[in-house]
């Protein structure tokens, strides 16, 4: 479909590039919760998954193809070879608006070192594939090609290349600055050459990396010099520094009007802070306080001098207010809650859209929590939503624990577990009581399931202040029969005023979601990460 | 002094807007390790911070401007009112090299609902406290003069303001994007304009804010339209979303030598993972991993597509090398250490230069982790060495402690604390054994100290894998008798592979800070807090 005349067609690659980061690896369900947040959000564009690396991935892009409405397209990657974009166009054909985006890398560094083919087969396969793919998908299907490396490709190839592609019914060609080498001034100059040549038959987007910090700048530099799609990412993530980051992208095409006249997005962007929390949360990537737009201090003023400006008037310090990404000042006392309803619309505010049974548990764990802790705050409220978030199925669970440790000695644990019907308990020291609770897991869960977790990751944050503060766990660990770099990782997070239990909880999720994996495999919805071996 | 030709002036402000962000502030001596760091790195200026703020701020200040040598220039920051100027130069005058900074805004925003002055005024308020620092460091001294708001002013005004300055002595004239609200290729145009006008006889610097997520982009900018003075800060740290990071805007200069013909820096960028780590460390803000240059994946691949490329030729999807960054790809086993000399030359290789008492102190630390713990790595030993940066006075003592808890139950912990000469015993119960033990603290120094601490921010990273890693707490804390927004808060760190010995560590050191500023106050080096009320 067309681009809307002015107006930036808004491409989310959260669940494609953003989840090739290292460690960010997402099951499918928790794609699926994505994909619904970026609804919520009013992307143009899900690009969901590279349905070719694993039936994992295939079955993730297909059930956000299926589940998605709501005129929002579905895209999914594809090489330019034989098989993947066959895959790509299975997985997402049920979509509202299929989207189907293939690619092939135009560098010669990359035709030399990587794929090993001349730039005429290069040029061969992109052709043949774009043609492939309207084909199959027929005349109103999104058929977008990407010539990857593009800002490092020799000029004169890359327009021969764009030229053909449109010609074989590319709607869409793509300009990535794969590996974020590109400064604004080059990168505007590239994309107008673009877009006056093909601009009038195909949309002109556009893909940048954050190597040099300046994917959000490209992205701009690119929309003012003509192109009307952009790549980009809930909190930037992605491979390495990452993608443009879309919060940054669609506000500062919302704030400076004037710089990007008669343009504008879609997003609904009050729906901004709850996208990047779950994306944070799912993904267990943190996101710095000194972020633009959705980090914690991003509206916060420290210095006497901005203090005293902004309580004058917000606008000697505050280009954007903080309501119009969805941030609510306020806080909360759960006596002041008028029950379960309250609770709904303190959510809805928050930027959570619960009923029925889930709202029903998060207000009696609500309930509970108040028992617990002194104050409930809206920060212990959107965590006990996003705890429920990636629920996954018990096969292990924890009956009972108990711990004690002192200065300078051992700690000294116990854990009992159900697998199934059987109950396994085991004591085991440690160094501290968290390390001596997970040796006692492992060693009740090494004979019955022939393995044990191994921790990679281990944080805690208090999702709030005070000392009897929620802790939020989370851990990454894969099995200790799994080794290398094509291993699962998978993370785990746990909920509770008691640091202990929040622990061993996190870790049980990781147990459940390795074990899971082992059992059903690709069926239970875990992406399998991709390795060397497999995409040559 | 004049720029050097073929070179752009680092000015880091990593100490005075940095440190500005809400959560961030920094002990006096925590400030002279940053800008040893900074002299390590090489920097061109160091911005120490805003004397007349407070009697610890000037401290501080003070203090780098007697230390630092080696051609650094050190600079103060100074509203253009009576009583600024004169202390930042009482600060400043024994540098090696005093850079005089003085600003008032120039916006009508500003202006109108912040200063409550005219045009005029504030013209003249400009020309006459730069005519001071001139008259009062003498003519070989950096009289810089900034425009707060310079991208929200009139341009004419601007100009006006800027021909006025530097005919009154200013020697630089800075641009700053206070709000982050530029967009480069205006901004560019902007300081352009600067440039033909006064580019001759003064240097023109750009300060940048990354509201947009624009702050590198525009600083790059800049510098293509003849900026020779960038204001950057590490991890790109400050007020809001912060400002201009260091790392990008050095590392975008060498990585594209063709975008900034003879244009580079002097900073030693193999330095520059050593100072974003302390950074982070000293102010308890994480870098996310999808940061550029600095962020734990900055360097990292996971795609099986971008793997194979890798292993094929690194260039396929690196622009820099990690070493260029100071990464250094290796781990270690703590037997493969050839005793304290082999440890010496692996911590120079991760970026530390560390000899005698202090090297002796790490070693032994080293050898006793490796008892602990399975494998010593390098995120071992840059967490022992980042431990003893901040150490502080013990005026109050761990001597012992036991925990336990279990299942659905409080937790019951007992603490010995030595306060001076007197032992103080308390147990406590809590709804976790941090909880616990924090609170049997908080019950045994109230009535010694009249006050405990009030816990604002608990986290615990993992240093590495495995389930025997160190746990690294930070914590903030207030004292319970100090409230409101001006309320000091400081930071503590503790590092155990037991995380429970390591949350009383942190919390110990958060007491002993607390302690110590209400005991010496601004003499013991703290950096107060500035609120509203003291800067109108």
């Amino acid at each position: 479909m067309p681009v809307a005349a002015g107006s930036v067609r808004i491409f989310d690659t959260t669940l494609r590039d953003g989840e090739q980061a290292p460690g960010a690896g997402l099951t499918a369900a928790e794609k699926l919760e994505v994909a619904r947040q970026l609804a919520r959000l009013k992307v143009d564009v899900i690009e969901a998954g590279f349905p070719a690396a694993s039936p994992g991935d295939f079955e993730a892009v297909n059930r956000i193809a299926r589940e998605i409405k709501g005129g929002i397209a579905i895209a999914a990657l594809a090489r330019c070879r034989d098989g993947d974009p066959q895959r790509a166009i299975e997985a997402i054909k049920v979509a509202e608006r299929p989207h189907l985006h293939v690619f092939i890398a135009t560098s010669d560094i990359h035709l030399k070192h990587k794929l090993r083919i001349d730039r005429p087969t290069a040029l061969a396969e992109a052709v043949k594939w774009v043609r492939h793919g309207r084909k199959a998908l027929g005349r109103d299907a999104e058929i977008e090609f990407s010539a990857e490396d593009a800002s490092r490709t020799d000029p004169d190839f890359l327009m021969e290349v764009y030229r053909a592609v449109v010609e074989a019914g590319a709607s869409t060609v793509n300009i990535p600055d794969t590996v974020g080498y590109a400064i604004p001034s080059e990168f505007g100059a590239l994309v107008g050459r673009v877009v006056a040549m093909v601009g009038s038959e195909a949309t002109v987007s556009v893909h940048c990396h954050n190597d040099l910090g300046l994917a959000t700048a490209n992205t701009l530099a690119a929309v003012q010099a003509g192109a009307r799609q952009v790549e980009v990412t809930i909190n930037g993530l992605g491979e390495r520094a990452g993608n443009a980051s879309l919060e940054e992208v669609v506000m500062a095409l919302r704030t400076r009007p004037t710089q990007f006249p008669e343009l504008g997005s879609g997003v609904q962007t009050e729906h901004l802070t709850a996208a990047s929390r779950l994306v944070s949360y799912l993904t267990g990537f943190a996101v710095q306080p000194n972020k633009a737009i959705v980090g914690g201090n991003a509206f916060a003023h420290e210095s006497g001098i901005h203090q005293d400006g902004v309580i004058k008037n917000p606008l000697t310090y505050e280009i954007m207010t903080p309501q119009s990404v969805g941030l609510s000042g306020s806080s909360l006392t759960i006596g002041k809650l008028s029950g379960r309803k309250g609770l709904g619309g303190k959510l809805h505010d928050l930027g959570y859209d619960l009923e029925g049974e889930t709202l029903d548990a998060i207000y009696r764990q609500a309930i509970a929590l108040a028992d617990a802790k002194k104050d409930v705050t809206d920060d212990d409220l959107i965590a006990l939503v996003e705890a429920r978030v990636a629920e996954v199925p018990q096969a292990v669970r924890l009956q009972g624990w108990n711990v004690t440790s002192s200065h300078g000695g051992n700690a000294t644990g116990m854990v009992s577990l159900a697998v199934g019907d059987e109950d396994h308990a085991k004591a085991a020291i440690g160094n501290g009581p968290v390390d001596a609770l997970f040796a006692a897991v492992d060693e009740a869960l090494e004979p019955v399931l022939g393995w044990h977790p191994i921790l990679e990751t281990y944080e805690i944050k208090a999702v709030s202040g005070g000392e009897d503060a929620q802790g939020r766990v989370l851990v990454r660990c894969r099995r200790s029969t799994d080794v290398g770099p094509g291993a699962l990782v998978v993370s785990g997070h746990g909920l509770s005023t008691n640091i202990i239990e929040a622990s061993l909880d996190a870790y049980l999720v990781g147990v459940n979601k390795l074990h899971g994996a082992g059992v059903a495999g690709a069926a239970a919805g875990f992406v399998g990460r991709r390795t060397a071996q497999e995409l040559p």
